[in-house]
């Protein structure tokens, strides 16, 4: 069989001392920590769009990257030597989940009819190559939002010839990753959401959204599928008014079309930060409400207003990321999905697996902090103590619900001015440090 | 009894080509548009902080405004002298309204019953001046984030102690709001937020949250109060994340903690933008989710990351905020609350003036280019047309729930690739224009 | 000759009270505002990048723009029947301007030679319709940065031979834009900038950028080309940390480098913005610097952050841009460039001329309300008396440099604290809304 | 001698395995790195504004920090008391340099001349401090902003009276940093800058800024000061447009008025970020135009868009601050500045020391990473690389101005398409992470 990066080898742990820049220097899959592998906390998977479709374009420039899995004359080919291409980066870089959208792993036909055939050969692909190599799918989607027909959105669209179209397309997804034993599904609402007010009927809109996952819903029903469903926030792009801007709008979205018991978040970094959130905060409110579900393992540049959709490579998000994670007892089905780009710029083949290779190191790094911080309890015991005066008392009372407004002015007109205590903020920052 | 205002006289409707700087040109109280007075539909409302407590002070310098009413010795005395100063502002300026905190009209005592003592010897006063004059009052509220004791927030502090405090300053601020005849209480999450994870316990914050507002809900049906709740978004000030961040958080909160039926929003312009939503659509997104109670009315910076809370003069907001609250039926017994405050080098007693003129104008002119809209029907009709795929056929069969995925597969199997139709946003904000 | 946009007629003037989409509501080419001519005023620029080449495409989707004159095989042939379709355009538009890439007008070909070739025949074309047609060119330009070889800039690249090809691409277009009787030429830094520092030399890319400038200057000279140069300020895209930043970076670097005589600006209003700069600013600060040259007419999106390059409708926008524009004397040899597209989802030829037709009409109204605001002198006078204290007493001898440290700190100790103004913000922003 | 800070003693260097929070873990004074302590590698500077005068309060908020030196009734006992404090503090902490404005450390009084002798009054003081502890002063600056006065501004204030008024506080200010053995002098254009245009004369504003500090130049010259000026670079606060926005825009304007060769800039962090450039762009800026000064370490909240101040702890920006700080020789006699201010919850003594060392240990560790990336050389390997091609044939042709664009393209013609490189950023981004 053709060897498509025939200059790399498979990927090692070499520790931190290694100058190889193909070598892992802090992920050991097999390494225990808090009990499991790395592996199995880590549950690292590879998107299909970035890593093997994306080729570097932007809104200023055509594409950069030249890969020997496009140099077929025949789309169907050129489908089937990226995905094999794709299984042999897996393997040598020692992941064991991918996920894709429909549309990246097999090219449209003229029609639906052959565009579903189209799938369903490049399926048999796939079925055979993760047989072959263990990979499996962390969870598949479908790809709503680039086609032409999509430009006013899919399930939001003011037609219901396009509502109808995004079914089949859902359909035929959910169909193909039930049969490659995937283990979730992702909604991205790509173009669910508006331009201007001006052309726009916002409830109707909201209604057919929530319409069209109700269907989805029966549908997985239907087929037994049993993966989990996620819903993944984005504001702002690429329609300026995303439906699914934050955590907060799907959890409110999900209680009002009553869908809250079918569907969890799939946070993504970048996504957080653009709706002017950090991803920790993102992480927790999902957690907090049962909602957290999978990651989309990126970095945003904070002085740039896009999703640039970076490697994930800084120490302090990945710790934070993972000590909120292990706190919530690990994800699983969910996992880290690098939905991240190489830049422009980097256009060697080399530099996708730099890239990954940087992200999963960083990732070890940050659940080996994050163990560690989780370990010596410092963190937990500052929140511990903090709260410390709920534990009884009053505290205890205002939360087992025994006192009304009347009681507490009672209560303060006895004990007067509370006593107040420091945040602690910056020696908490500072200890933090000392993980990193 | 003594002038504040001795150099402005009641301002009146002067017309469009007036040049007096102290005269209406386009509010006209008793115009009749669409059936009511400009009065009527306008509500508008001045707010007791920013006119006549703020004095130009920001982060990086002190007062800059000399008033009159400021001189007195006594902070009793000068509690006194604002508050006269303050009715015979609403009475020359022609407004209807008012809003408060408690702690803008009197300051604190020593302890919470002297405190609660000069409330009430103030809350005389004002009850007088309403009497005199038929100014009403929109809404009361509490301020409990200014004072040392809620530097980690009120109800979501981490010491029960200071929630009890918080608790009650809202039970005099209800009670006084209710004497005072208010239409609404609003409830702005000061410090309700966090700054940092690491000394954070989220959960527990937003369950104390909604068990203070529950504790607000049996208070208000203990006393009677039939006012209408509020609660005001906001994000990032003061806190880094604000739990109300957005109409869409919100949402979600008062759904989760079965609180929905309580409240309505007061949504603010600039708290909009820094959420990175446009008025509009906050404004929107609380309409059809039953939730539009009242609008503080105001404008930011786009260009500043901070609430700058200026007076609203744009006419592409007043238009569009007046064509949705039309479209919607009006607001009552909301209003428009100038949550606003005149610049730190506008020093002047008249620019308080000149500033109320120039935002009521503003609103007068969006008021009659919404009703012109409306009476036109060119947007309504635009938009209709847009969606009039879902009136019949497949769209009526995807509405009403009689069709699943695998009939829509069926349907576009038959009928192809859909139809696209331009969105035409070019057009209407042309139009839009023309009502400018 | 075949008509491309049969569906619209030449525009003509129709006035505010037309319902016609396709007339001009405050356009009027020929009235008179200040002894001048609207289209003397305005000189509208139609850019061919934007407007002939753009078809909807975005980071997350294709092509959604269907034209006619892109249905040609060939592209040669394509690129003829699109200069055919701008120039029916210009005409039936009534614009006497346009704006072009080397690229935009021709494809490359094989080699620089090929390519080259192809440029000049499709420039005999564009001649001989400018002289059928008496439009004119504002300014050419090269596009230097949509090419795979320019990714990592094209003066400022690390591979010198990168550096020569874009001096070969400059070159050409220098000599087409001064056979086409260009009136200026535009140097828009596409990729001149960086992504990092760690791979970066800045200093060497600055003295490289500098350099490349110098050569064109003296090519001008060489050629006998007597246009204007300009160079546009933008920051953030496509590289994070673009050189050309904003007016204020692009001066300094012209001072450093000794190029300040022969370059000015062409300002766009979503670049400012981009900046965190107002549009007026750039325009105020490039003028009080000698340096206002042309204006790239458009409006950006305040809650996004990224270049939107929508069509400009703000009123007030255009009126304050033209109230600076007047005060400096109006412009020529530049021009408003409509450096605008029209929206994804406006697919329609028909939503080209809407777009246009609302720009212009947006900005007639600029231009009358500016006339009206500088006939009227009350802005200048609110700044005159302001700033009277300079006119005389210590104000004129501060001016004049007769005083130093020691003679005002005697001048304060005997005159005093100073007086203090108001800034009458509020008033003067009612004021402008009368003009609006 | 009363002990301010009777809870902390000296802080000692204990090493990274130290669990003492009132202790280095990683600033070793005397440690020698490249050829120098880390004390004069770093000159860290604690400022008299923040860590002693800043009590907490916001916007929404007042003072919430109780300092025992602030207790005294009599101000200027106040102001001596917390002199005391704040060299107890630099002591205590073993930080050699400080920083003040002229209003930090004495009130203002009735008039100038008692303002003045107030401040000669407590300058005795501190300089009999300094000599006790041989702590110096790294520069002294002047507020002129905070007073009312300079409500619009101090040298582009639109009166002249208030340009004197500026003039004699940085005369006296001047004068005590020189007697102070002041190794520099600040200028932060605090306000300024404008708000609007409709109310500014920003050509007049500028000249009157230029020529202020052209009078500072002669007035240091004639006292014999010869410590160095920087100015500070700043966008957006408190005036919406600061005429000092970033390092360009400052290097702009001290070039056009004949200033560049008597100031060069302190960058601050957050400031950097604010103007949207990274804090190393900035930095990098400045040294490759010969204007690094000094910095004012702090860290700014990437998420809120104001200066927020916060202590440094970022590892990878004090790793790459001090790799660019390095390779330019270090600094001298700037240093780095704590412009930061613990949070409004950290209200304990204690906390100001956290924060310090916080900073410090960052720094410190910073300065480690930073000499070992330059003694591997790495880093500064891959950039020569990257650049190899202008170190000879074309290139070096092209540095030496011995080609002109005809050359150039008979160049291309020859030679054809360039090869291209990768940018390689994620490789690099991974080798960074291996030294944090």
């Amino acid at each position: 069989m053709k060897e498509w990066f025939p200059n790399v080898q498979k990927i090692a742990y070499e520790g931190p001392e290694s100058d190889n820049p193909f070598a892992f220097k802090h992920y050991n899959a097999d390494e225990v920590v808090m009990g499991r592998t790395m592996a199995e906390h880590l549950r690292f998977a590879v998107c299909y769009w970035h890593t093997f479709k994306n080729l570097g374009s932007d809104p200023f420039g055509g594409d950069t990257m030249i890969r020997s899995y496009n140099d077929a004359r025949n789309e169907m080919k050129v489908a089937e030597n990226t995905m094999q291409a794709a299984f042999e980066f897996f393997t040598k870089l020692g992941v064991h989940f991918w996920c894709f959208h429909d549309r990246d792993i097999a090219p449209e036909g003229d029609d639906l009819a052959e565009t579903n055939k189209r799938l369903d050969k490049i399926v048999d692909l796939a079925e055979s190559l993760q047989n072959d190599t263990g990979v499996k799918l962390l969870w598949g989607t479908t790809n709503a939002f680039t086609h032409r027909r999509f430009l006013a959105g899919a399930s939001t669209n003011p037609s219901p010839d396009v509502f109808a179209y995004a079914a089949c397309q859902v359909k035929k997804a959910m169909e193909i990753t039930h049969r490659l034993g995937g283990q979730g599904y992702t909604f991205w609402g790509g173009r669910e959401g508006y331009e201007t007010l001006l052309n726009t009927d916002m409830a109707r809109e909201l209604d057919h959204l929530a319409g069209f996952l109700h269907l989805a819903v029966d549908y997985k029903e239907e087929i037994g599928f049993d993966g989990q469903f996620y819903i993944e926030p984005k504001p702002k792009e690429p329609t300026k008014h995303q439906y699914d801007f934050d955590a907060g709008s799907c959890h409110a979205f999900l209680q009002n079309y009553d869908l809250v018991d079918h569907f969890k978040l799939n946070i993504e970094a970048n996504h957080a930060t653009l709706a002017a959130h950090t991803f920790p905060h993102e992480l927790e409110y999902a957690a907090l409400n049962g909602l957290l579900g999978s990651v989309d393992a990126n970095r945003g540049d904070m002085l740039l207003g896009w999703d640039t959709d970076q490697f994930p490579t800084d120490l302090y998000d990945t710790t934070l990321t993972m000590y909120i994670i292990l706190r919530n007892g690990g994800f699983s089905p969910g996992g880290l999905n690098f939905d991240a780009h190489i830049r422009r710029q980097s256009i060697d083949p080399d530099d996708l697996f730099h890239a990954h290779i940087g992200g999963m190191d960083a990732f070890a790094r940050g659940l080996k902090n994050a163990a560690k911080m989780i370990a010596d309890g410092k963190f937990e015991g500052a929140v511990r103590k903090r709260y410390a005066g709920w534990e009884t008392g009053i505290g205890a009372r205002i939360e087992t619900g025994q006192v009304g407004f009347a009681d507490l002015e009672k209560y303060i007109l006895e004990t007067g001015e509370p006593e107040l205590q420091s945040g602690r903020q910056e020696l908490l920052e500072n200890m933090l440090n000392e993980y990193i």
